[in-house]
C-alpha cells in the first residue's frame, strides 16, 4: 500500500519501466466554474465509466496561459502515483492544426493536452518516451453538438476517460509521432558563478503574492550562499528596477519580521522571495517571464 | 462500460424508460466555498451513505440567479449517465411556500431543487415526467439545529443522498403534483426568416467573456448563413446601440486575428459572439437576459 | 446505512467512545486553486493509498487566518461520520517551533492541523479528548525536495493520508501531549439579559454579506425575544457607529422586502444580521472580530 511513496523519493532516477494507465484521471484547465463546461465535462467522464476517478487539480489556470499550464503540470506531476492520467486543457488554439496529443513520460504518467507548449517543463523535468495524436475519428465523443470549441469536453476528457478505464490501450489513443515534433516554449537557464547569481522570475505564487525564480537552491548555495546570509538582489523589468536591496536567505518565513522580504527556499526547491504575511508580488509590481530579471550577490 | 455514452448520440430522441437512481450525485449551487456551507451539506450526504459518489458541478452560480442555475442544468445534464442525480440550490425563497421538489425528467435524470423557475430550460429540452414534492416531515435532516435558511444541507442534500444510496425510493420523496404547476421563467424564442435571424443574449461565458444567443445553429445555417461569409450584427441593450460592424461568421477562433470578434457555432450548438482571445463582454459592455437583443442581417 | 445520522441529533451528547479513523479525510485550506498546491497535496494522498476518500472542504479560507480556520472547521465537523480525518492549513508560522499535531475530539474526528489556535472552536462545541504532536522523523514524506515551507504537502496531508488508509494507527502519529497546552484564540462570551443581548459580530458569511454574532438563538429567545418582533440593534466598531435601527425579528427572509435588513436564526443556531437579496456586509462596513460591538434591545 505504501510502495508507491518511494518513486517520490528521487525524480531523477527516471526508469523507463512499462506503467500501465491507472484509472485515475487528473484536471486542469482554464475553465473556471463560473459556467457548466467542468460538469460537462466530467458528466462525459462518467458516462464513459463509473470506476474512473476524477481528480480536479485546478481549473483556474490563468486563461490562455499555456506557460502556466506547463509548469503547473511539472509541479504536481511527480507526487502522483506512477500511471496516472492527466489532462490539462489550455487551448487558445481549439480548431486550428494545432495537434491533440497524449504524451507518456519517461517515468510513466500520461498527459493528454493540445501540443501547445504545454509540454515544455515535463519534458524537461521528467522526459518525454513517447507522444500520439489523438486519432479524432474514433476517440471523439460522438453527439449531436458538432462543433470545434470544446475539445475538453468531445475530445480530451472522453479519451482520457477511455484509456483509465481501460477501453482503449495506449497504442490506441492514435498514432505516435516523434517527440522532437513537441512545441516547446522557451525555458531560459540562469547563470550562476562564485557569490553570484542571475535568472528570472519563473512563476509566481498568486495567492501569496510570493515569486520564484528559475535558479536552483542547490546550485544557489555551491555557489556561496547560506543561509542566514544577507544578499544584495535587485530585481528588473526591462529596464525598470523593481527592487534593489540586502535581504536575508531566510530558513523559514519567521526568520524575519510580519511585512519583511526574504529570499527562501520554495517548496520546489528553488530560490523565491516572499514578504512574511505580506504580498512580494503585489507590493512591487512583479510579475513573470523573461522579461523579469533577477540578480543575487553575495556580499 | 460504454455503453451510456450511446445516451448522448441523441438527446431528441427521449424514451420514457424507468432508470433507477444511481448512486452518483452532482451538485451546483451559489455557496462559493468561502465558508462552511458546502463542507456541512457533503458531510451530511457522507454521514447517510459512504456509497454516494459526490461530484461538483459548481458552487459559482450568481448569487439568487435562478436563471443561470436553470441554464447551467441544462448545459450539462445531458453528458451525465441516466439515473445521475443532481442537487441545484439557488434559493432566494428559502423558507416562504416555494415547493422543494424532485423532477424526473422524461430521459431519466432526478433532479431536487426549489420549484423556482430552476427546471424551466431542462423542462424544455428534456421535458419532467413527473415531479414530487419533498415530504419534510420524513425528508428532512433531523438535528438540535432547527432553522429554515439552510434546506441544502438539511433538505435536498439529505433527501438527495437518500434517494441516490437506495434508502427511499422515488415514490416515496413524497408527493407527486401536476407537472403543469411547475414554476417556469419566460424563455423568449428567436425570429428567424430568410437571411436574418433576431434573439437575445441568452447566457453569458463569463470566464473567456463570450456570448451566447438563443438562436440554434442549425436554423442559422437554414436561413442562409455560412461559415466564412460576413454578417451585419447590431446589439443593443434597450435602446442603447452596443455593437454594430459587419462579422465574420468563423469556423474557428483562429479564423480571425488576436483581438478581432467572430460570430461562432458553440458547444450547445447556438450561434455566439467572442473576441479571439479577448472578452466581448468586457469590451461591448455586454450582459444577458431580454434586454440584449440581437440581430443578424445577411449582406 | 442510515445509522451515522443519528450522531446529528445531539451533539451536546458527547459519548468519548472508541472511534476509528474512516479513509475519509477532508481537506480544507487557504490555499486556492491558482497554483499546483492543492494538487501536489492530494497527489501524495494518492500516492499513499488508493483506498482513502479525498474530499475537498474548501481551499479559500481567508489567507493567514487561524480565527477562519478554527470557525468553519467547527461549523461542519458535526455533520460529517465519526471516524472522519481533517486536514487543516493555515500555517503562517510553518517552519517555527509551532507544533504540528493531530487533536482526536471527545466525539471521534481527528485533526490533522498546525496547534496554532486553529482547534479553538472545536474544542469548545465537542471538547478534544486527545492531542498528539506528529512526529516529523517517521511521518514526513521523503522527497528529494528538502524545504520547510510545504507542510501541507509534506507532513499534514502525507500523515493523514497513512492514518486514514490504516498504515499507522493514533498512537503511531507521534506523542502525546498534555490538551492543556493547545494554543487557543481569545473567545468572547455574549451577555444576555432578560430583554438585552449584547455580543460581537463572531464571523461573517462573505459570499451572501450576513453577520453572524456570539448570541445563541435558544438565549435569545429566553430573553424575551420573539419572531415577529421589532427589536432596536445598534452596531458599532470600536467608536464608530454603524447601524442603529429598529429591525424585524424574521422567521425567513421573505418576511421583509428585498433590500430590508431582517434578524434572522442561522444554520448553526446564532443569530444573525442580513439583507434580503442584499449584502449587509458591504451596506454597513462592517466585518468581525472584537471590535464588532452589537447590541440588541427588546423595545
Amino acid at each position: 500500500m505504501d510502495s508507491n511513496t518511494s518513486s517520490l523519493t528521487s525524480i531523477a532516477t527516471l526508469r523507463t519501466e512499462n506503467v500501465k494507465p491507472l484509472n485515475l484521471l487528473v484536471f486542469q484547465t482554464d475553465f473556471t466554474y463560473k459556467e457548466g463546461a467542468v460538469a460537462a465535462m466530467y458528466g462525459v467522464v462518467r458516462s464513459v465509466s463509473r470506476d474512473v476517478e476524477i481528480i480536479t487539480a485546478t481549473h483556474e489556470l490563468p486563461q490562455y496561459d499555456i506557460w502556466s499550464a506547463s509548469y503547473r503540470l511539472m509541479q504536481y506531476l511527480r507526487f502522483w502515483p506512477k500511471g496516472t492520467v492527466f489532462v490539462s486543457v489550455v487551448d487558445p488554439g481549439v480548431g486550428t492544426s494545432r495537434k491533440a496529443c497524449c504524451a507518456l513520460t519517461k517515468d510513466g504518467y500520461y498527459i493528454f493536452t493540445p501540443d501547445n507548449g504545454t509540454l515544455t517543463h515535463v519534458e524537461q523535468v521528467h522526459g518525454i518516451r513517447e507522444i500520439r495524436e489523438i486519432d479524432e475519428s474514433i476517440n471523439m465523443l460522438k453527439t449531436d453538438l458538432r462543433s470545434c470549441v470544446f475539445h475538453g469536453r468531445d475530445l480530451f476528457g472522453y479519451c482520457a476517460a477511455r484509456l483509465a478505464a481501460g477501453i482503449i490501450t495506449y497504442d490506441q489513443v492514435g498514432s505516435a509521432y516523434d517527440p522532437r515534433e513537441i512545441v516547446r516554449l522557451a525555458i531560459q537557464e540562469p547563470v550562476i558563478t562564485k557569490g553570484k547569481a542571475t535568472g528570472i522570475l519563473e512563476i509566481i505564487d498568486p495567492n501569496f503574492g510570493n515569486v520564484w525564480t528559475n535558479i536552483p537552491t542547490n546550485d544557489f548555495v555551491k555557489a556561496g550562499f547560506s543561509q542566514g546570509d544577507m544578499v544584495h538582489v535587485i530585481l528588473r523589468h526591462g529596464e525598470e528596477l523593481l527592487y534593489d536591496r540586502d535581504t536575508l536567505f531566510a530558513r523559514t518565513f519567521a526568520d524575519v519580521d510580519k511585512g519583511e522580504t526574504l529570499i527562501y527556499n520554495n517548496e520546489l526547491m528553488h530560490i523565491s522571495l516572499a514578504i512574511n504575511q505580506g504580498n512580494f508580488l503585489a507590493t512591487y509590481h512583479a510579475g513573470h517571464g523573461s522579461e523579469y530579471h533577477i540578480e543575487f550577490m553575495k556580499k
